[in-house]
C-alpha cells in the first residue's frame, strides 16, 4: 500500500473536511449548543443525519464534549441517552403481535423491533476515526458509575454485545512487544501490568529488551496503541519456583538458545472498558506456537502464578465447618499470629488442598487465577512456598504460587474434562500433598 | 510493533494448533463427519465448544468444506442453518411476557431473546484469521441463490446486520493504490472495474501509475488485500468531455503540479457480498480531501459519468405520455432508426431534462447515478453527447455522459437540499438545456 | 519511525529546493547551458560548488541531462569526463617525491594524491535521492560504449571501485519476492530474467505465487525496487531430471510441508552497471538458511543447471587432439548431423567427462556455470539428458542439464578444495559416467 | 516486500550459518586463536579467505573479540593493523615508475597501487550484517587512543575515507522522531543530545510528543536504530529570546497550526565515529521543507542558538590589544568580578561585535556555531542577553543567545558570500548594536 498512515490522515482529513463545511448554518448552530452541555441534542442530530461528512464531524463533537465532563454529567448523559434511545414500543408491539411460535423470521424481525436505539447511537458515533478506543474508555466510566442502577446495567450490556462483535477474535492481531516497539505502546504497558509492577522504564527494558524475555499482546487495528491484554515470559532452563529471581535486575541473562522452558509470569488485561469480553485464553496457546516456532528447543511450557484466594478461603474454611482442613491445619492456623505464616510445608499442603478440592457452587475451582488456567486446558504442576513475598502475596497467599503446565498433547482433554465434568488435572506430586 | 505479520503469523499458527490437537478424539470424530457432507453438525459442534482452540479448528473446517459445496449444496445448506439456528420460543414467549410498553430493558432482553442464533453462529466462525473475507464471500453466494426465498432472506439479513456493524466507516482505512502495491491488489482492481474495463496489466499500469492518474479505495483490516470500493481520478487542466482521451494510451501526460482539475471517472464496489452496505458516499469526499493535501492548485473536483437509464427513460416516456417529452422530441425519438442516435443538441437536451426533472415515486432522481451523486451534495454541472461511443454508453444513453460537480463549500447544503426537499442541484447551463 | 517514505520525501523535497533557491542567478545560468549540452561545465560547478543544496539541484540536471543524450553523446561525456576529471599532476609528484619503501602514511598521500578526480564526482553526484540506480545505470552504458578505449577502461575502474565499496555485502537485504511484493519490482522480475523466460503476468504468478515456489533477491536500500540478483526456487519431492515439468502450468502443486527438496533452477543478475561485483555466491547460501528455518523437512538442496558451453567445448575437442574424447565419442560427433543430438548415454557420458575433466589455463572448471557452483561449495550430482528440449538447451548442451548438490556440512570443504587444489568434486555416479 | 526484516534475517542467518560450518577444521583452528587474542591473525585470515560464508563468521569474530579488548590492547591493535596491512612496495615501485605526468591511467593505476590494505580490510569486515555501526563505534575508539601517533593517523584517514564514501548524503534517510518511534531510537535521543540535556523518558516525550514539537534525524539504512545527527524544534508564534521558556515543563502548549515560527533550538551530531563527514548543514534545510509540506502558515525560521566562545574571544581580546574592544568595554570587563555578568545591553554589544567581527585566521566567524550557520547561509538576526542561565550558558556566554534566521530565498546567495568573500550577513539591528 501507497501509505501505512490510514489512520492518522482520517484524522486531520476530518480536521479538514470540518473546515470546509464549517459556514454550514447546521454546524455553526450546534456548535452553540455546545455551552449548554446539549449532548444528547447532538446526539439525535447525528441519528436523525443522512449526510455522512457532517454527521462524522457530530460525532467527534459528542465525543469531544463528553471527554470534558465530570464524572456527575457524565452519569447524567448516560441516563439521557437511555430514556432518549430506546424502543418504539409501537412497532415493537406489531412485531410481537406478528410472531407466533416457529415462526424465524417474525422472531428476527421482532429482534430488530426490540433493539434499543442506543446501539446503533454507539454505531453511529464509532465512524469517526479513533471513535473506537474513545467508546471502550466511555463504557470504563459507564462500568464505574453505574452502581446497582438497572437503566445503566441496560445500557451497559448495549456496550458489552457491539464490543463482544466487534473485538471478535477475527479481527485481532497478535504482536511481540519489545525494544523496538513505539514508546506510545510500551508506556501502556508499564501503565497497564496488573500483576508485578514495572517501576519505570529501564525496568521495562529489561522485561522486553533483555534476551530472554518476551512480551505478547492483542491488539485491535482501530486501536493500534492499545494492547487489549498481554503476556509475559521468562525463557530459562528450568521451572522456576519464585518471582523475586525472575524479576531481579542483577540475575544471570541466558541466550535464548539455552531455554528449555517458557515461564508466563503474567497476564494483564488492559481495558476495564472491554470487561467481559474474553482473550486470554486464546492468547496463552497462541503465544506457545509462536515461541515453538521461534525457539525450537522449548519444551516445557509453564505458568508462575499466584493464588489471590488462598487466605481469603482459609479464614472462611477456619471459621466454617469445611472439611478441607484437618484438625491439625486448624490448630495451626488458629495459632498463627497477626502477619505470621505457617511453615512452608504446612503452607504448600494448604494449598494443595485449596486449589485441587476447593469449589464454587457452580462446582469450578473457587480461585479464580486456578479456574482460569484449568478451564485453558492446564494441569496444576506445582505448589512452592515462600515464592512471593511482596506484601500482596503475603498477603493473599502467604508467599505461595504455583505452576501451571500447558502441555500440548494434553491442552484439549484437560480443557473438555474440566468444562464437562468440573474435573481439576493436578500432577502426582501435587495429589500427594493434596493427601489424595 | 516488532512483527507486521499478525495475520499471516495467526494462519499458520491455526495449522500448527491444528497439529498439536489432532490427536484428540474429539477432532479426530468430527473430521470423518466431512464426507458424509454434514456441515451442519460442524455447526452445532462450534457453537457448543467451549475451548476456543479447538472452535478455530472447526469454524475453519465449516469454511474449507463450504467452499467445496456446489451451489446446490450450498442453498441446502443455508437453509439448514436457518432451521437449526433459530430461536428459542419459550425464552422468547417469556421474555415477551415480561415486557410492557414504555419498559426499555424488558425491550432489551426481548431484543436479546429474539436474536436467531444464525447470528451468533456467523460471529463465531469469524473468530478463524482470515474468515471476514470467506465470510462477504457465503453472503455473495447467498444473495445469487436466495431468490424469492423468505427463509434465506432472513439469514441474509443476519449477515447484513453483522456486516454493517463490522464494516463501520471507523475501522475502514483509505490506501492509494499505485504501482508500488502488492500485485495481489492489484490484480483485484483488474478484476472488479465495473465501469470502464481494464484490459490487463499494461492497462493497469497507466491508470495507477500515471504521474497524472490517482485510484484509492477503503480496506477492511480484516481482509487486507480486498479493496471494498474503489475510485479512479484523472487530473487534467480541464473538465473532460468525453472518456476515450482519459482511457487513450496516447495520451499526453501532465506533470500533477499543473492539473488543476481533479476527475473521477469511475467507481466500483468490489465485495458482492456487501450488498447494501455504503462506502462510496464517502469516499469521494475523503479522496478530494486527499487531492487538495498532496496538490494544493487542484481547483475543481468533478466526475465524468454515465447516465445509465437515459434510453430505458425516453423509451417509456415515449410510449407514456410522459409531459417531459415536448411533441418535436417525440418526433425525433419516433424517427429514430435501429442503431441510431438523435443530433448532439436534441441527446443533451434530453439528457439535461431527465436528470433535471425525471422522479422515482419517492421523489429522487430517476437515474441511478444522478441519485448518488446528488446525494452525495454534488452540483448536475454539464451534459456532453458523443462522449462515451462504447457499445454500452451508446446503448445505455446515446453516448451521453455528465460532470458532477463537488464544490466544497457547497456541498453540505446541496446535500441536505436534496435529502429534505428532493431538490436538484444544476448549473445555470443544464438548466438552460433542460429548459428551465 | 514515524514515516517510511524517507526516500520519497527527499525526491519532492528536491523539487522544493529547486522551487526555493531557482532565483539566485547560479542557478539560473547554468540552467541555460543546458541546451548547450555542456554536462562537463554543470559537472565542474558540481565539483566546486560547496553549498550543498544547490549542489543536489546540480547534480540532479546532470543525471536528468544525461539521461536524454543520444548514446554517440554518452560516450563524448564520458571522453569529457576522464579529460577533465583526472589527476592533478603536480600534486602527485610531490607525493611521490615523499615516499621511500615502508612509509606507509607517505604512501597513503600518494594514494589519495593519485586518486583521479571522476570518482568524487561520481561520489557527488550519487549525494541526490535517488542517484545511486541511475549512476549503475550510467555504467551499464558506459560498459556497453567503451569496446577498446583504455581512456573509458579507466572510467569504468573508477565505478567499479566505488559500486564495490557501496554495494558491500553488509549493506544489502535479502527479501522474499512473492505474489503481495509491489508490482513496481514484479515486473523487473519478468525483465531481468535470464535463464527461463517469464511469459508475463500470469507465468510470474505461478513463479513467485504457487504454494510450491519461492523466489528470493538481493535489494538495496537506495534501490528498493531494483533487485540486484534473484534465485528462483522449486519445492519438490524428489531432485528434478528435466526444466519442463518445473515451469509447467498444468504441474501438479504440492503442499509445502511435503516437500523434501528445494531446487534452485534460475539464478539471474538483474544490473549489468554491477558487472564484476559478485553476490549469487552468498545468495544461493542464505536462501538455504532461510528456507531450512520456513520448511524444517527440507532435506537436499541442488541446482538444475544448464551446461551452456558443452557443445563449444565438444566442437572444440573434436577438431583438436583433445584426449578427453574417446575415439569412440569423436566417431559418433563426427557423425551428428546437424540439428541431431547423440543419443542420450552418450550426451550424459560426455557431459560427465567434460564436467569434470576439463579445465580453464587457470585450472578451473571450464563450464562457467560449473565454476560458480563449484567454486561455491557445491558437488557435481547427477547429469540427464533431454532435460532441456528449448532451442537454446539444444544449442548450448543437446538438451543436458546438470544438478549441483549443496550439502550443508561439505560446503566448506568443498569450497576450499575447488580454491586451493581445483579439485572437482563430483558423486560416484558422475565420477563412474566419466569414467574415472 | 514479504518481509520487512531484512537486517534481523541475516543476523540469525549467520549464527545458523556458523553452526553449518562449525565442523571444518579451519574454523575450529582459528576459534583457538581467540585465547591468544591474535586479533591480527584473524584479520590475515579475512583477507586470504575467498569463501564468503567463513570470512564473515571471520568478520564477525573479529568484531566480537575486538569489542571485549581493552582500551590498551585496543591501541596495539590498531598499530598491528597499520602494520601488518600497508602497501605492497614493489608494486607501487613499479607503479610509479609506469607513471609519466598526463596519464591518468597510470595515475590510477598508481591509486589503487597505493592503497593501504587496511581500507580493503575495512571494507570486508563490513560484510557482515550489524558490522556498520560496529565499525563507526572502532573509529570512535581510535579518535579516542590516537593522539599524535601519526601512525594511527593514517589509519584514522583510512575509516574516514571509507565512512565519507559510505555516508554519502545519497544513503541516508530523514525520519521524524516522534513518540511512536521505537523506544531503542528514543534511548538514544536521550544519550545523545548534546546542547541541552534530556532529563529522563518525561521529558524526551515533551521533546517528541508535545504537539508544538518536532524531532528530526538522519539515519543510515545499515544501522536503523542509529540516528546520525537530529535537529529539535520547537513550533511557536514569535521568535524566541530565551530557552528556558522552551524546555519548561509548564510551558502552554499550542496548536501546530497557529504556529508562525520554527526554532531550530538544539542539533545533535549523534556518531563520534563519524567525526569530520558533516550532515548538519543539509539536515536544517530538509527539517525547513518538511515543516513547511506539514504547516504552511510557518513563515519564519530561526535557531535559538548558544554562543560557545564569546567569554574565551572576551578574555583574549582584553588580554590581547584587539581594537573590537572599546575603552569603555575593556573597562567594564576588567571591572567584572569572579562570576557576574555584564549589564544586558552590555552582553548583546559585545556579542554582536564578536559575532559580526571576531575572525579565525583564514577569515572564518570565529564562533564555531556562528560559523556553522552563517556557512549554511543563515543570517544573524538577533542578539539576546540573560538568555540561557544554565552553568554552562553563563560560563561560555554571560547567559548570551542569539537568532540565525533562514530566509529562504536567500539562503543561497548568503552562503555564497560567506563561501567567496566571508562576508557575514546580519540583520539591521545586530549590525546597530555591533556599531556599523
Amino acid at each position: 500500500m501507497a501509505d501505512g498512515g490510514g489512520l492518522m490522515a482520517q484524522r486531520s482529513f476530518l480536521s479538514d473536511i470540518l473546515r470546509r463545511v464549517a459556514g454550514s448554518g447546521r454546524i455553526a448552530r450546534t456548535r452553540q449548543n455546545d455551552g449548554e452541555s446539549d449532548l444528547v441534542t447532538l446526539c439525535h442530530n447525528l441519528m436523525d443525519d443522512q449526510g455522512e461528512a457532517s454527521g462524522l464531524i457530530t460525532a467527534k463533537r459528542i465525543l469531544e464534549h463528553y471527554s470534558g465532563l465530570s464524572a456527575e454529567n457524565k452519569a447524567l448523559f448516560f441516563k439521557g441517552i437511555v430514556d432518549a434511545f430506546g424502543v418504539d414500543d409501537r412497532a415493537l408491539q406489531v412485531a410481537i403481535d406478528a410472531w407466533s411460535p416457529g415462526d424465524v423470521n417474525a422472531a428476527r424481525t421482532l429482534h430488530f423491533a426490540a433493539e434499543p436505539r442506543s446501539q446503533e447511537l454507539i454505531r453511529c458515533i464509532n465512524r469517526v476515526p479513533g471513535a473506537t478506543a474513545r467508546l471502550v474508555s466511555m463504557r470504563a466510566d459507564l462500568l464505574g458509575i453505574m452502581g446497582k442502577s438497572e437503566k445503566l446495567r441496560g445500557l451497559d450490556e448495549d456496550f458489552q454485545h457491539l464490543f463482544g462483535s466487534w473485538f471478535n477474535r477475527g479481527f485481532l492481531e497478535i504482536h511481540r512487544i519489545d525494544w523496538s516497539t513505539p514508546a506510545e505502546v510500551l508506556e501502556k504497558v508499564i501503565a497497564y501490568e496488573a500483576v508485578h509492577e514495572i517501576a519505570g522504564w529501564d525496568d521495562l527494558r529489561q522485561r522486553v529488551g533483555d534476551p530472554d524475555r518476551r512480551l505478547f499482546g492483542f491488539f485491535h487495528p482501530a486501536m493500534p496503541s492499545e494492547p487489549l491484554i498481554f503476556v509475559e515470559v521468562a525463557l530459562t532452563e528450568d521451572i522456576p519456583g519464585a518471582i523475586a529471581p525472575i524479576l531481579s535486575r542483577e540475575r544471570t541473562r541466558i541466550e535464548p538458545e539455552r531455554a528449555r522452558t517458557a515461564v508466563f509470569y503474567s497476564i494483564s488485561n488492559c481495558q476495564k472498558g472491554l470487561h467481559g469480553i474474553s482473550f486470554g485464553n486464546f492468547l496463552i496457546k497462541q503465544v506457545v506456537v509462536e515461541l515453538q516456532r521461534e525457539l525450537p528447543e522449548l519444551s516445557t511450557f509453564v505458568t508462575l502464578s499466584p493464588v489471590p484466594a488462598l487466605r481469603k478461603w482459609a479464614a472462611g474454611a477456619l471459621q466454617g465447618d469445611d472439611p478441607l482442613l484437618s484438625g491439625a491445619d486448624r490448630k495451626t492456623l488458629a495459632a498463627l499470629e497477626e502477619g505470621a505464616r505457617p511453615e512452608p510445608d504446612v503452607a504448600v499442603r494448604l494449598a494443595a488442598r485449596y486449589l485441587t478440592r476447593a469449589k464454587r457452587p457452580r462446582g469450578t475451582a473457587y480461585d479464580p487465577v486456578a479456574h482460569f488456567h484449568l478451564g485453558n486446558g492446564a494441569v496444576l504442576h506445582r505448589v512452592h512456598a515462600e515464592a512471593d513475598l511482596s506484601p500482596r502475596g503475603l498477603s493473599n497467599s502467604w508467599g505461595v504460587m504455583v505452576n501451571y503446565l500447558y502441555d500440548g498433547d494434553q491442552i484439549e482433554t484437560h480443557h473438555q474434562a474440566y468444562a464437562t465434568e468440573r474435573s481439576i488435572a493436578a500432577s502426582p506430586k501435587v495429589r500427594a500433598l493434596a493427601g489424595d
